[in-house]
């Protein structure tokens, strides 16, 4: 027997990414559909006027439960003195923006990972316009959320501003929150 | 001139709901329409991966600008390690289901307080379906997004539990998640 050099290889990291635990995924879905299926949840419980308190634990998915004995997320709604709250805490209609920049933003580095291209920084900023007429229901033509949001990514990449965009899209958020809300984005590489 | 008593009264609160206020706010968007116009917003910033951060401070509503000098949110978004991630923080689709439950259980103790139900606890679980064969673009058949969601709202109140489901459907988040996804509401009264 002879000794032979062995080169141990990481993982590819693209972005941040590790890429080829994203294939290796890619590759156990496409072998069985039933890994694809997350189920998430979260509890809250009401604390009294505008705050309100949810805990984000357990899921499921790639057939196993999640975080059983491990992290639980705590985390709290408000609303601002306007809308007579104390201002603890993000409301709602705030947190739906975090999700959603956040989605997108997450997504785009995941999938630029996935097809090789290096993303060096995002920066995004959003804003959504809402008439409280509709929640106070003063008016059954005026919606009671956002009639339109607006997002601004700025991404340092090489790559086109349309192929960014294209991948934004990608996103589970906005998928859930752009067939309901026009959506308008407008992508800046740098 | 005769000194007659006069009586301090303090504003009618429900609920925790300043009640007084919330009739006050009616009656000035009745008669000025642009008090009602709000615009929210955030800014996010890719910290590599799977981690982003957002901060939520500036909105506008009521003709004027707020939190100018107040409280600026910085909040995060992760991934499970399932998902590629450190699970530091909720991932965004878990936030969406935060925004959800706390925008319908806020509209529930307003609303409810506007008519003057008495409500003294609401305790609710919520969970969201995700086929990651749509995020992973193994299929344009299966949705990016949440394919259905379920909400179980337990409320301790006298009203009926189709007054508290008429009033939750008043909810910002629960019109736009709604009009996108399936939404199932159970409301247990007690």
């Amino acid at each position: 027997m002879t000794a032979t050099a062995s080169i141990q290889t990481g993982p590819k990291i693209t972005n941040g990414v590790n890429v080829t635990a994203l294939r290796d995924t890619i590759e156990a879905v496409k072998g069985n559909a039933e890994i694809a299926k997350f189920n998430f949840r979260a509890t809250n419980t009401w604390l009294g006027g505008e705050k309100n308190r949810s805990t984000i634990k357990q899921f499921s998915g790639a057939l196993q439960e999640h975080r059983i004995d491990g992290n639980a997320f705590v985390v709290d709604n408000g609303e601002a003195e306007v809308l007579l709250g104390e201002d603890r805490a993000p409301n709602p209609v705030e947190w739906l923006l975090h999700a959603l920049i956040g989605c997108m933003t997450t997504t785009t580095a995941y999938h630029a990972a996935a097809r090789g291209i290096a993303v060096e920084a995002i920066d995004s900023r959003i804003d959504g316009d809402l008439d409280l007429r509709g929640f106070l229901g003063l008016s059954e033509e005026i919606r009671k959320g956002y009639s339109a949001i607006r997002v601004h990514m700025r991404v340092k990449t090489n790559a086109e501003g349309a192929t960014i965009k294209a991948l934004t899209a990608m996103s589970p958020v906005f998928d859930t929150v752009s067939r309901s809300v026009p959506i308008m984005v407008n992508i800046e590489t740098c």
